[in-house]
């Protein structure tokens, strides 16, 4: 991780929370793969301050048995990046994936949580995560966002509101029971966005948050505010009207707007409303069941059933999206700060 | 436009196809703003090929009328970038919407007409966009794709189908005939996309179409393959077997899928079928209906209705997002023959 | 140029000045070819302010004299480009160097004038550069480097030294008449860099600077402080001592050094004394006399005398180096406030 | 290192001989600091063959006597980066220099090896360095530069000329013996570099080459062909005339120049000659002898003689140096390959 403001006080136990948050073997509903995902920090790190130069982590699999890689070493599993990375790199290793398997996602959380801790200190910035959908169980929560991550880990399906949750949960036990997985959605809000934030045209926030988003694995869909709901409407039902939030000295009007179908982004660049998010992801690729397709030699082979793995990614995700959110709003604020200082001068008297 | 390959002859009647297809006044549909968006070539073309170096095209505006413009030079238009602009650079023109005005997409279409060229030529990869959508007018379009961009404009809100059609012209007749703006969706299909293209983790396939397309004004959502409506299914039903393609001497087996849930991108990288996206765009933020809202003195006030609009921009999306596609594939496309030329060769052979 | 902080307002007439500076026909000294280089500003500044997005100036040429380059048009110029780009493009233009003449310095020259008044207005930094030596004609500036781009224009050679000075002039005479060319070395010194700009490893600010000034056509030849001359000395010769510079409350001391042979950049990084860089530059490549070469048929022929040309590139120079030196610094300085904010408002305390 | 192209069967034994060369405590004129450096692998290579995705290497240090630097740990050492980090970062660890440590270059020397493995096998691509001169014992090497790194290695000091050599390991070690330490130059050749890497304007190859070599500790000088001595000369005398290589069937004609005082780039593309390039190298600024300074507290003080040191740092500079520049003609090449897929195919074929 390069480029982290220095002289930064880290919570290395925060970090740790989101890694256990993220790691395999938290529940019953998680793959049975046991890691502690305990790190060891490599370098830029000195009496729990940043050094200003590269952070490196060392976090070491434990639980990995070759095992259970070995009987598909050949096979293009359905649906995994086997046959992708074949085709694009002409030789390839058949352990767990190699660089397709989520673990590469234990970097994220790290770095998302620093850039989420520096965030939170200089603009009381918060971005929390749940899961708002699983295969057809639809939660209420975007009418009542989280106000923050423990309320979400109240559950062990990652959703806040109770009655969906026990719903969720059964249907992720029952698709396990059946060798299956499921996919769903997971809502996102950012508070205490400082306004400004994200460029005009190829770099607007939406774009680069939409590609942190669709860069994590299984992830298949991306909305900002409305989304597709909103095409549904008209211009007179969909525009969000501004309103003054207070008698405002500052050189510009502090606004709200009274409803947020732009979820928190006009022209690529925040407002100062909450940023409104939602992902999809689909269901795991690995099931405990026979499927058709073909190995490496050219060869119509069945997969057999086998080995471990989650039915949904989604309670695990949560997270991960959250690590991608951060590292796109603290990179936009640092840009934000190089090009406009008067702004970020603004921005902290604000506070 | 810069690192364009050296030595491909260009039709510049194909750029400028693009951009008619592209430009205001074309139809009834779209704002009566008349522009003929005729290009000059500053540079990196000659007799008829590219040099290598950079291609620079001027084109004029030609109908500006800035008394449209004037009556709301400092009122924050709702869900317009007015204010986003204020709060992130203190100084902004009120003329246009300055760099958040639409016209900036003429760039896009031009480096997305020659990308879309060379991947023609080299790769027969063919892009096409359609309206899938509009408001609530859902056409069965992704279940028979269109072959090419000529049976899309057929219609004048280019949904390839009849019926639909019809009634999304009248749906936008509606809407603008109330001085009011509607929104929708846009559905992609890309042939002939070799496989291996993409890279495994920030850099995605999915991850920069995600960005390529969210950076587009209006664009709000986006899905690769099955995308949300995947979220419904388990993975068992979601997967897609792999077949094998033919008697394939080559070193990597040929495979299609019986199925293309995944969109033709799996872990990130493209594996040869097509490439399925849909995208959502908000209704226009410009109405000819009061608005309330604030101004830069920090003021509360009505906006009046007034200005030319598109009451839907989807026509006009098409070939910007056509366009994006394109440029996103070819970098990667010329990212993967520079790490890869062995790719190269075994694809050119393919052919 | 993107990315420059809006809100500034921009001395227009400074830029014309310094194209004026760098413009051809200045001078007995330079080509005949006579260009005004007036500039016209395309976008990114309204009411004199920069908007904060791209900044897009238009300057054409005038005099072309097409007849100049026809009689080589398939020649390749000893030392130029023309067979470079050929090998590298396989198509070219034989008009007048294409992406190779130095017309393309117009736009370094533009974006360094604007970064160069941010940094003076906000640092008091200031770029000088100067003629130090033309063939074998070595000036005694550098043990009192010039205190502004005036003291340096009173010469048109642009040495600041009275003596040095005639002698050039009368050198580039003598190479002129007959026809031949003439290299030098150009000397920089930068005033009021703060402490801290430029980065550990790869981005050293003496790495950045090389790179930038290396891209200058005809620059073959980089020292930052000592240079060559620092590897005759012996560490206890070369070493710079520290000074306090005054009573200072800050959190870092205040400091300076005896000497200066660090040329102000130590680790990569500035340490608050001023640069001191050495630029060579060779001889034009464009004589007045025939030279034996080859042609793309693949024919040895003799390039005969002929065209216009600068018999000595020094003097025009000197405006493209200041210029480049400018844009690294202010990208140095935009890159540290966007990561040490709290340096920024240490630095604005101590001016 | 990321972006390797893949299926590459990479020869582990090379790089640690890289290594090796570069390690401290190789021969008696470098610091007796004790390191194997020897290499685990952690990613991006399997089966002995490269995975196109990133490779991890961790070398760890074995031999630091933190007592070594306990002693400086406040104060800023004359000519280091101890004080250029502190106003830069605020924070700062006084272990080894940190980040500044010449440590960093062992993961310079890796992946320069594997960049240099694949120019070898697929272009013939060989970069030789060697010490030119140390102090102001200079060699004749240029005139007769070294077929291979064999050759160079004959000498401890690493220069190929005997007498040179002879004399240089004298001044060296009289150099070690008063507690100081000495400069140097390095010399730089590359043969079989196909024409046409680089780019024209900004990303010139000697602008590439410049940065990354720049960028390598204590350097602090760089030359392309002639050079600074190139100043010196007219344009009819610098000039590098063409000749016909032979009879060639391509596209392009296959060329040689009668002399190389372009050292092999011109207009910032590889024109086929050998590239030429002289690096200048500061004495080490460790040496053992009381120096005046200043300290964290803001106080004058007297730095102590102590701790161990390299004498001169260019015997253990030759690898780096090597590794810097085959890094950038791997980068070129790649680039060139993307953009320019025909021309690879014509490099190939000439081979």
């Amino acid at each position: 991780m390069d480029g982290c403001p220095a002289d930064f006080e880290l919570n290395l136990a925060e970090i740790q929370k989101e890694l256990t948050r993220r790691r395999p073997g938290q529940s019953k509903l998680t793959t049975p793969r046991n890691e502690a995902d305990e790190f060891e920090i490599l370098s830029g790190i000195y009496e729990g301050k940043t050094l200003g130069t590269p952070i490196a982590f060392f976090v070491k699999n434990t639980d990995t048995k070759s095992r259970d890689y070995d009987r598909w070493s050949d096979v293009y599993r359905p649906s995994h990046a086997d046959f992708t990375y074949h085709a694009k790199y002409t030789h390839r290793t058949p352990h767990g994936g190699g660089r397709a398997s989520v673990r590469e996602s234990i970097a994220r959380v790290i770095a998302g949580s620093i850039a989420g801790q520096i965030l939170k200190k200089e603009l009381g910035l918060e971005t929390v995560a749940w899961v708002n959908s699983v295969g057809n169980i639809n939660s209420p929560v975007f009418s009542n966002p989280p106000e923050n991550r423990d309320s979400v880990d109240t559950s062990i399906v990652r959703c806040p509101d109770p009655e969906s949750s026990e719903k969720m949960v059964q249907l992720i036990e029952d698709v396990k029971k059946d060798g299956d997985s499921i996919g769903g959605t997971v809502g996102v809000i950012v508070r205490n966005v400082p306004p400004g934030l994200g460029d005009p045209v190829f770099d607007k926030l939406e774009a680069d948050l939409a590609k942190a988003c669709l860069s994590i694995p299984a992830c298949k869909g991306f909305e900002s505010g409305s989304g597709f709901s909103g095409t549904l409407l008209r211009g007179s039902e969909h525009n969000d009207e501004f309103r003054l939030n207070s008698a405002s000295p500052s050189k510009i009007p502090s606004v709200t707007t009274t409803t947020n179908r732009s979820g928190g982004i006009q022209g690529g660049i925040s407002n100062g409303m909450p940023i409104l998010l939602t992902l999809a992801f689909k269901p795991t690729a690995t099931i405990r069941k026979n499927q058709n397709t073909v190995n490496e030699k050219g060869e119509e082979v069945v997969l057999k059933a086998g080995g471990r793995h989650d039915p949904c990614v989604l309670p695990r995700a949560i997270p991960i999206v959250e690590s991608m959110v951060n590292i796109v709003l603290m990179d936009a604020y640092m840009r934000q700060r190089a090009q406009q200082p008067e702004w970020f001068q603004r921005i902290m008297k604000d506070r």
